[in-house]
């Protein structure tokens, strides 16, 4: 935290991606933004929001600007609220955040920035939050940032309270604990036509396999817990998989549907697969979105990257340890 | 129906293949062949199988040729056991069928297959049947075979009975009253690794969807059927795109996951998709396997033809217009 002159308060954080190896899709609460079912994530090293936010005298409204560009302050602004409120001030704010990779398109940018936006957010305005309490904040902004509070291996709870003060991430392991590493494969930057919020709104909506997808998740969720404390590549792998096919059938199954997948989705889902018939322990995984993320062993992750960037329309590999939790950082 | 000399009877017949618009994936009663779900389908004119079976005193086991190699007799032994015992013979039989499409690659050489056997093995063992009976035989051999007895638009019922003799398919709607046509995208010619009925028998046993999937499937079977009554291309189309994407979900969320797609699958719906948000009337179905069909107005079938031939990928489009049912030819 930094007060400078005027009265403006300014903090910096870093944030980074995650992915869910047990995804979750839909909320208990939309309002409350309170997922339906539990999610555990890994936290990339490779994929990060820089965030500064600037509580300031001078505005007369909240402004957000994203990689240089002023957006819609949508959901930041709620997060904002929820910081003022605590701290008793009344003081507008500028956040300007950037990301070391494309926005919107299905890696998971909204975690990376909610996470980041609330530990600089309640940093600017004085506030001494818990871990747990910023994992709560992150998560009205967008559920999957709860999880980018943390590093290594973090679990977000749906919780069963109705205020969604129990619905909030908790480290699982330490990334030094069982280093992993993914491959993301690009295979569209472009910003998907259909954002997760209002996907997961049509699909709990509409698809006729949403009530057994929440029912079957928790034991999906429990297995994985069990496998990463195990440090069991191939059971969590394999249960990767299927809730990425779980979740992209729900996604297939909404009306109208919500197809994500490219053909080059398809050619580096066969990729992976392809490897791993090969002897290569690699399991794959995507989000809302066309792109691929490969997990692997830090040993492999140069020979899957080697594969995955041969694959037809994959533009642009990146490979990524596990990552650390949300931090402030220096304001330059 | 042919006797030759030495006491063999032949019979020809050729049966067309079919897509199901509403499908059905998955078994009620697996040693009876009895489909969970009812399906609707057509019957596609420029798909088809010819099969000529004889009735052979010289013959000790029965043979079955298919493209001109010998293949195990399989679930083709069944349907001539049903004839011979409903006939009162115990010749063996030597049956030789041809397709004039790939076989086994997703496009319904068993439905073709098993209709045109079906038709044939009756008539050379020189049985009276009805159509329904036709058609509960061939379902013995494969459940989709059960509507391509019949032509233009039918439906096959899953029925309740145990023995499965009201589970048959019979005509919805004559060809000629709705015209459609369909063009096939053929992506990989090759046979399919799983077959459907190893396929069906491991999603019941695995997918967490299956039993919403069987329950959801009756409400769609009757707007489809609703649909097709009232000529409703859009409805149709919809309930079409949904039921086989909800299929492929089934498939996907099957442990091990069944991914039938591949890149140029994923091509060709979204160049379908592409063309309808252009404003021509085009749908997708895609059955347990690769290939892409697009359903629209015979007036349209050029350009969608065209459109499907440039997607990367796509090796080869059929064009077809609704078939006829199943029937006897001249043995050469």
């Amino acid at each position: 935290m930094e007060h400078t002159n005027g009265g403006d308060t300014s903090a910096s954080a870093q944030a980074h991606s995650n992915i869910a190896l047990a995804k979750y899709w839909g909320k208990r609460d939309a309002a409350l933004n309170i997922p339906a079912v539990g999610s555990i994530s890994i936290t990339l090293d490779a994929l990060h929001t820089d965030t500064r936010v600037t509580f300031d005298a001078g505005l007369t409204k909240d402004e957000l600007w994203l990689d240089g560009r002023e957006q819609q302050v949508g959901r930041a602004g709620l997060v904002l609220d929820l910081v003022r409120e605590r701290a008793g001030i009344d003081l507008r704010a500028r956040v300007v955040s950037e990301n070391n990779f494309p926005t919107g398109a299905g890696l998971a940018s909204s975690a990376s920035g909610f996470a980041a936006l609330a530990v600089a957010a309640t940093a600017a305005a004085g506030i001494e939050a818990t871990p747990r309490e910023l994992s709560v904040l992150a998560r009205r902004g967008s559920a999957s940032a709860a999880r980018s509070i943390f590093g290594g291996y973090a679990e977000l709870h749906a919780g069963e309270s109705t205020d969604g003060n129990d619905s909030f991430a908790e480290p699982l392991l330490d990334g030094d604990a069982w280093p992993l590493s993914v491959v993301v494969a690009i295979t569209d930057p472009g910003q998907k036509a259909v954002s997760s919020t209002v996907g997961m709104q049509a699909t709990s909506a509409s698809s006729p396999f949403y009530p057994a997808w929440v029912e079957s998740a928790p034991a999906d969720l429990d297995r994985m817990r069990a496998a990463i404390l195990a440090h069991d590549l191939e059971t969590v792998g394999e249960l990767a998989e299927h809730s990425c096919l779980a979740l992209h059938s729900l996604m297939l199954t909404t009306r109208p549907a919500l197809i994500y997948w490219n053909a080059a989705t398809m050619s580096a889902i066969h990729a992976v697969r392809g490897l791993r018939a090969g002897g290569l322990p690699v399991y794959f995984t995507i989000d809302a979105g066309p792109q691929v993320k490969a997990l692997c062993l830090p040993a492999d992750a140069a020979a899957v990257a080697s594969a995955l960037t041969l694959v037809p329309g994959v533009q642009e590999t990146r490979t990524s340890v596990l990552g650390p939790a949300a931090h402030l950082v220096a304001v330059p």
